[in-house]
């Protein structure tokens, strides 16, 4: 039923922007479904409630993040496909601001993503350590990197650009920062 | 009148809460007065919106932050005064959360506080950029850093920190990392 398929997808790309602009919080379904030109109750036939539609949201943005990690890459690739990853969002912004403003608001406990969340960051810096490990195995990571600190930082990098380049994108070059700072790491070329 | 300065410094603190935790779009300024015993006209009386509140709790904010970067300090002080900061910031989740949300929000160029924000993290790079300009006049800073990418970079990782820290307070230790970042630039001790 394609028809229903793109209905269904029309809504994701609606809550994609509520979410993104006023946030998860501040978002309402009547809204969401006025802004794709779906009825309420139409809405409500693919996603129940809001949280639904979240986690819709979360999952459709996950399998597009995957996408550029393959599992058998090699450490150094991990660290480039990151660069590529970045390169990407900045041709996304409205898929930024959604992944920054449901972060932030999912920071309190009472949110419905922030076990979503606390899971999501705990893997990014054990997969981002996992790779820093398997790169000093290939004997490629500068001496002197510890792995711990290098991975927690690698993300807070990233999420802290971002925040800088959605308020000032033209000051702001995250891919080149981004790649300058993991180049710092490593012996070889990225 | 220290009655009255006392309900002012109440409001301020329920803003906080309240902005911190659901969001300044979903926060109510009904809300906000109920959890602070005040009444919707006696909060009215000392912040006529919603927006005029905003203000006021950032420059609240900014008055406190302003404490630890005295004028006259030198640029490796500017680094030590940074770490003090996020060391101090460990204690006061609460506006960590209010700071990272807002900003989330901000990046909205609707949002109330967009210009706000814009010009904040603008200061912020110009801040840092001469501070390590500083650090390099004296001979301190490690040859190979780009001043520019550094400034820009150091401010990332202190919001990217806040984040990881908030979902996760044990596992992520913001001052260590920043310090040990922040070491990796300058041959002095911090």
């Amino acid at each position: 039923m394609p028809a229903r398929t793109n209905k269904r997808e029309q809504i994701l790309q609606a809550a994609v922007l509520s979410f993104g602009e006023v946030g998860f919080n501040s978002s309402s379904l009547r809204e969401i479904a006025a802004r794709c030109g779906v009825s309420h109750p139409g809405l409500l036939h693919h996603f129940p409630s809001k949280e639904a539609l979240l986690t819709a949201v979360l999952e459709h943005r996950d399998t597009d993040e995957r996408r550029w990690f393959p599992r058998s890459e090699s450490g150094l690739d991990v660290l480039r496909n990151l660069i590529k990853l970045v390169e990407h969002n900045v041709t996304v912004p409205g898929l930024i601001g959604l992944y920054v403003l449901t972060a932030a608001e999912a920071t309190n406990p009472a949110h419905p993503a922030h076990d979503y969340f606390q899971r999501r960051y705990a893997r990014l810096r054990r997969d981002t350590r996992r790779a820093l490990h398997r790169i000093r195995d290939e004997g490629d990571l500068h001496a002197g990197v510890d792995v711990e600190d290098a991975a927690t930082m690698i993300n807070a990098l990233v999420d802290g650009l971002q925040v800088q380049w959605l308020l000032a994108p033209a000051e702001v070059d995250m891919p080149t920062i981004l790649r300058r700072h993991l180049q710092s790491l490593v012996t070889r070329k990225l």
